[in-house]
């Protein structure tokens, strides 16, 4: 999905929600443990149910793998699924992978030619090589981990150079030499905060893929007072607060009134 | 497996070869594309005629996820087969992995209990939390990128903080406050020769494991020569090196050849 394609999608739903299919066998609700096959169901129902007030579906890959050669399966349904019923949908895998040359690039036909999403996590720690692989395909997207949302983002993240640039800084510099706005976009935490605006400074046109709103206590209104930009260049993404707002047969019409409720959010925000 | 079991095993075999299992349908003998499972079936070759000269296999996990189901299916029965037929082979998930604190839960979840490996490489990107959830397993290890064998690793791995500290150090240091050598390894590129000095001041009892001998163009004796420590501290890895060194009938027995002739090498560093 190229950058225009996206926009029009925001704009037309007035939503910038990402709603992230962080699917645990473990936390779906029993009846459908019953079922042939509990995780794709659950997905199934999620996604018919919150389709109207997002943009974007991430699922999460360890969730999946974690249940080995089932979880591919029901992996593969799924996005299969989202592109044949809602293509406008805009998926990202949320692999944070990386590796070197070769590798990578068997990452990138797995991810854009096998699964054929439009998007694929990155970990920037490799360097340009890791990373240029996934390049170059018409419509695809790298999302490079820049700022994360959690604790540990200030272990090496934080960290100063000698001229004052933090590693997130140094990062989104270097890589904006890899690839444009129009085919990277970078991870940045809802729980930053103020940051956004450190992080505008050095990807002031890039879209922003921001987990970290809901369960993580990021604030949506923060988010897009600091980090949007004319053609909002936010996707905001929650996982937990939407998928497992309600645990019994209710459930998905639970996540569509969380879905609902952000949307209206980020309308108001939008306008 | 624990670090004494790890040790012994290198002594015994007179080894610190680790052979990488990056299996790609595209360069396996044409022969074995009409077997059932040709993946399968080129792995069980290499590791059968492989075994004696080394005491680790590395599977590259996206060599697998690029085939989607069938890549699962064959990388969990190439793990069987190793568990079953040779205990002492220490197992290695390159999957180079990283995320936030309950996504880690699920890949650890994923790799040391549903696969069951000795351990898994780790992204340092995203901090402590998302390094901590892969430790505390019985036996099992994590592998953590500190400076790897591509071109790339400039990029980040040698920024240097205000008090001339490089992201690698600080990634070793940091890390090391997290867990001892007990349970936690490194990845240093076999290209990087001298910096192994620089690596056993911060990690002087690590065990390292060591990809780029082979098709990257690392020196086996540079590695050792600064790199080894009493009780060896190294795995080095070779995978295209020996598991591609021919493309006819006699693949399993060419590989044996490069394994036995790195094994041979290394039989006298040890000495």
């Amino acid at each position: 999905m190229k950058r225009q394609e996206l926009v029009e999608n925001i704009r037309r739903k007035r939503s910038f929600l990402c709603v992230g299919l962080d699917t645990d066998i473990k936390k779906i609700p029993q009846h459908l443990l019953d079922t042939d096959d509990p995780i794709f169901n659950f997905n199934k129902a999620i996604i018919d149910a919150t389709a109207p007030y997002c943009v974007a579906y991430k699922p999460n890959l360890a969730f999946y793998e974690s249940l080995g050669v089932e979880g591919w399966i029901a992996l593969e349904k799924t996005i299969k699924y989202i592109k044949a019923n809602y293509p406008d949908q805009f998926i990202i895998a949320d692999a944070k992978r990386g590796d070197i040359g070769n590798t990578s690039q068997m990452y990138a036909r797995s991810f854009f030619e096998h699964l054929n999403v439009d998007s694929i996590t990155v970990a920037p720690y490799m360097g340009e090589d890791s990373v240029t692989p996934f390049l170059g395909y018409e419509g695809k997207w790298v999302i490079l981990l820049a700022l994360t949302s959690n604790k540990g983002s200030h272990d090496f993240q934080l960290i100063e150079d000698r001229d004052g640039r933090r590693l997130f800084e140094n990062v989104i510099l270097t890589s904006s030499k890899w690839a444009g706005p129009d085919e990277m976009m970078y991870v940045v935490g809802a729980t930053q905060g103020k940051m956004f605006e450190d992080i505008r400074r050095v990807a002031p046109r890039s879209f922003l893929l921001v987990p970290g709103v809901g369960a993580q206590g990021g604030s949506l209104e923060e988010v897009a007072r600091y980090g949007m930009i004319d053609d909002c260049g936010l996707l905001v993404n929650s996982s937990r607060g939407i998928i497992y707002a309600s645990n019994g047969h209710d459930f998905a019409e639970a996540a569509a009134n969380e879905a609902r409720k952000l949307a209206e959010q980020m309308a108001t925000l939008l306008a």
